[in-house]
């Protein structure tokens, strides 16, 4: 959270804009859409609605008054995640069976929520509001990561139909241009710090600011390519055990992958399914819906290494955050311009979020928010790997340099991708 | 099939009566009610709409004629159940992931369906009406099958919400009253016949007609109730595991079955979902939702059987078909009233499917029907057992005292209850 | 159990002979063969060397003498099969993880159960002896049986060990010859009884005898060849859904089945794993490890069906009982004899269990045996079918025409084979 | 490896040391006992004999005489763990299931590979021995390895049977007196090295040496003890959700886990199962067989935290490697002595592998060894945790302060315990 002091007309203009986001997202959908789970890792729109209104129930408004009311005295149970200092909560993989409420009552129930919320800025005191007003920025920032996942989630629903839903047609895109060639940026040994420290916003899990020891290292200017990566396919890459993880290679041959999430091979081309379509795959995109095991394979087979997350987030200091965000409107990843300067870091935000090869530990001194907020990043750290730079399907205005994303390494339905590093 | 001579106006009658029919069942559902499957055994009623929709096309319309075209080339793959005959399908459990086509598109589908059935009964030829006129029958009746599905999927989809959705509210029952006493009808020893032989409408896994010895047996006057049941229970039934058989009792175990699907114990009374509401247990209603496990562990507990099917054919010999059918608008099974005779048999059709002791086999002499109609019901001959008699969902329409019911042992999801026999 | 007269000599003899009989079955193993379970269904060597000694304990010499005291208070829990009414047992798929009591301790406890037993032969009153000389002669017959599942189940562990072990080397046979062609042998419609009467032994499950009215059946006058069967694999009777049950199909796609179970094609020729090693199939002899869904299939694809067993026990009524059976020590089915006549049935005892249509259920009138010997046979009463005839692994004392063996539809590790029936 | 010069005689004799011992470590068991494999995880003894003289076969015997042939050509294939680039190997759940090769056998091909092995050293050109001896050093280290599985494998088969085999009987222990307070000892914040540089052997897994900066930190004096964390039971501590990470909590509600591996309460007294017998849990011994998601869990609940790998690395640098190893011959961690000094680190070494809260990832710069030696332990650095010290079950010869063991997270079968850090 942020240590700022919050002017409420602001603050409460970022709430409205966000919670419009959600539905703005949604507004593409049928009623039917809304409804189903198509794996235990996805939720259903409908559910993601429903969740990001409680999250405001439960950590503002029955904070804020004890009184407080929801519609359905049924909505914490259903509609509450993880959080097991909250109360009980109905079973994740179930998510999918609960037809009811309609959808219809759940953009009733955010819209008793909002109105609460409104009466929240309109009539609290200042230490109230002082109180809370922090945790509203986080129920912002918590709307803003299901904003992605609705979209991640409708894609991988509309993925199991054979009818193939589209979310929403875009012009084809101009992609016959070159795009230019990767190279190695260098950065020295050192002795650096990463972590966030300011007052501005961030997960505790960005905290506190530390001192880390890193060699020198080089990261590639730009990620890999669906090209490139059909390179790998074509060797044998799925193939090849010694390219692996032992856990790498037992997940390729029970899963059965020989490619990319979404890919399919008709006519000897590849395809793959997109939220505009089935469509034949573009040789210069970034090649997305890998796994962190064949990010890492692909990255053993051409010799080299995904970068850690401090050399990630020390390499991203000097740069502007910008590129292919939600806002938008693509919903995928692009390619690079001909014309980006190839001698510079390019497509470090947006587009795709990039594996590292950190897994998600706490920062030394790391503290959990009080509570139950307490469990929204701590819990997880085990077996999931630090993702960094936001994606085609994150919002600007959500990611940080310090902002750390986290998988476990078989998850293969968030916009992932791969840039490389190696030592010299 | 029938072999009698169709007459067009009564035959499309039938037809339209019966397609209105599942609409009439589906009309109290949101639209958020008809995407979701709560168990591999359950579908969708948008599938259920769907599928006998389907079945006319695939066995009716696609026959009569060549160059009929379906709403959408995906349909046949998404809408064809399990007969392999007519090509690839898409995977049972999945039903409950496709979103698509919206109900609105399911009805717009029916309702070209209809339009196309009606143009075979106004243009066909008297030789093409007379070779596609008997499986319009069977669709009929197969639609029929679908809409006690529907009743059945829809009362599972809804126990699965904690908020414990109603499909109908109805009048509370008034149950106060007495039953009869349970007392046995008697049957002497014979060579009997079994079987459909004449040219009304049946399943081929009816017919042939055939003689069957068997030696004297007495079945039970009423269904047992869910008083008596309640004692089984409360002598430890479901932990004696010499009261069971040894997959039985295994699937108590693994499953954690302390009572009938629906059941739950609130403040030492037992409850249960209906599809009017959560209820306390009315102890003079027939018991329901027991598998064939239980019904046998409880005859076995009682020192009685259950019925072989041939037993139960012939004690309905002379019966009258009336009862608490899908008609009565009750979906429930009823108490027996108090004024019955107790010499005679009671409830022998609707409220509950009657458990058999028969394993689901072919009749002597069974022949399939040809093509893949064939497939109907002979390929299910293994691992199943025999349930008689139709039930609280099921069409008076659509019963017979030849009808053969089959479901795998511990099924519970169907109303299926319990009639005892005994030797002598 | 018999209702004769036992006379004590004469039953310790018969007693004495199974008992030497399980170790000679056992000897040619190392001891670490005796440990190894290879699957749910198999158990160890040592544990049926135990199981067998552990039920001439439990019911005979714990009944005899209330002092009688085992060898290890915990063998009890350890070598109780499935015997509910006798106390807690160990777990069946978790009896390969357990080293002790060796087998050298294993030999002692057989030995020491002899002795006592020898002790109640000698000391018994009159009284006592008639009560429990029944029971004695059950157990004989019982390890009988597990005399067959030790050989079934060595084969089982053998045929996972990459080594290809043998059991028993034999001289190879002389299969060169012709066999007499399959001919269907006819039955008339007829009231037939089946079932065990007279005061010999038998299990519970064969009584009581009962009339039973059956049309006219055929039978074929021998076994399905492997030379047969294999026309229906090179015909594609793997892949053809529809000469499947449906549960049928589903096994063989999810169990990756395209053979019979221990065949191997090397060099474009069947092989198969046998007692005596690892061999190229014979034409003639008959087809062996087939499930019930394979020779349903195989009857499907040829026209013809299996019979059912109340038809196999009327055929056999007129036969002797004689053939291919443990005795033989050839451990495989054999082919027929050129010069057999193939005007009647041959094959019918030894060689091959013989698949019948007929679920295993009990005969009307069934009563089980009184306390814990009643789980013998009848809580087993679902989802088996029944076989007839007994194998090569049967003893010939063992076997009866009234004998009913049973299995899951999808077992194939016991020498099951096919024998076809038509209507006319 | 080691990049000293290699003297014949001396790796000789610790080759020959190694090999005796492992057969020393079987010499208490039965036959049966070779055989048994009670879980995924848990390999045979007879196999860990032969697997371990297959790696001296595979990589040096093979290398260094192209001519060379094993006893047996599919010891290869069942005798290779891991190494995919040595070829097909055998599926490791399924060692419980190869009754062949018989211990006997076992042995004598260990007898062959001491032979071949001597062969090499009496017979290797000088250019030979060079390129070869640092090949069966790693071999050496390789059988030390799996001597410490072999003794807490066979414990895990032993704890499988009820009838508790003891593995060596071993006089009681006198562990009435007091142990020292558990005491901070600090550390500065810094810039330090870690990892292996010298000469002498070590595995890859611990290259390069490189630095890393550190915050201040303190580690306890000593071990957790039983009785320490039996506080942590009593409290609650497997049911309190927000003491845990939300992978832990998973693991212990769906593994049902009330304390650590092997213990078991009667009468309200904890014990757990041991190398010497069933015994009740001495309070002041090192609690032992935990996961890595109790020992954080514990660490939680005190308020304290697991030790990074460096810290722990960086803490042992003046400390004498000395303790409880396999050589103590208890097989059990001890108790410390009361007159130990509470102000300096005890129990380092020895006793229970310590969970530190670092995942096992390669350190920067890390290399794999060429060929299939390379799969040794670079391909597991996903999803597994770093222990540190050894254990009761390590030989003191195969020990470094820079050895670096992993296990997955919900690993318990090995002694592992837990050592407590904390910031400040």
């Amino acid at each position: 959270m942020s240590t700022i002091k919050f002017e409420r007309n602001t603050l409460f203009e970022q709430f409205m804009d966000v919670r419009n986001f959600s539905e703005q997202i949604s507004s593409p959908l049928s009623i039917e859409d809304y409804v189903v789970q198509s794996m235990p890792d996805v939720s259903p729109t409908k559910w993601h609605l429903a969740h990001s209104s409680w999250f405001f129930e439960a950590f503002v408004l029955e904070k804020f008054d004890v009184n407080y009311k929801s519609v359905h005295p049924q909505y914490n149970y259903l509609f509450n995640s993880y959080y097991t200092q909250v109360g009980e909560r109905h079973c994740r993989p179930k998510r999918g069976l609960i037809s009811r409420p309609t959808v219809e009552q759940v953009y009733k129930y955010r819209e008793y929520v909002n109105n609460k919320i409104e009466d929240f800025f309109s009539d609290s005191s200042n230490k109230d509001f002082e109180k809370h007003a922090p945790v509203v920025e986080i129920g912002i920032h918590h709307e803003r990561q299901h904003q992605e996942l609705m979209l991640t989630d409708i894609k991988n629903v509309f993925s199991e139909n054979p009818l193939k839903p589209v979310y929403m047609e875009l012009p084809a895109s101009s992609s016959n241009g070159k795009i230019p060639t990767a190279n190695w940026v260098s950065y020295p040994e050192g002795l650096y710090e990463i972590g966030h420290a300011d007052n501005s916003f961030s997960y505790d899990n960005e905290m506190p600011k530390h001192k880390i020891f890193l060699g020198s290292f080089n990261l590639s200017s730009r990620l890999v390519t669906n090209k490139e990566y059909i390179e790998f396919i074509e060797d044998g890459g799925y193939k090849r055990a010694e390219l692996w993880l032992s856990d790498g290679i037992y997940t390729v041959e029970d899963s059965g992958w020989e490619a990319p999430l979404y890919w399919e091979k008709i006519d000897n081309k590849w395809h793959h399914f997109t939220l505009s379509g089935f469509k034949e795959v573009e040789a210069n995109q970034p090649v997305c819906h890998v796994s962190f095991y064949e990010a890492d394979a692909y990255a053993r087979w051409i010799d080299a290494r995904l970068p850690a997350e401090a050399e990630w987030e020390i390499a991203s200091a000097d740069l502007i955050i910008e590129g292919n965000f939600v806002e938008s409107g693509v919903y995928n990843p692009i390619s690079l311009g001909g014309n980006s300067k190839s001698s510079s870091l390019a497509q470090m935000f947006g587009d795709v979020w990039e594996w590292t090869s950190s897994p998600y530990i706490c920062y030394p001194g790391y503290k959990t928010l009080p509570g139950a907020l307490g469990e929204y990043n701590g819990k997880f750290m085990s077996n999931q790997m630090v993702l960094r730079g936001g994606s085609c399907a994150t919002s600007i205005s959500h990611i940080r340099k310090t902002y750390r994303n986290f998988f476990p390494p078989d998850s293969r339905w968030q916009f992932m991708g791969i840039r490389l590093a190696r030592d010299e």
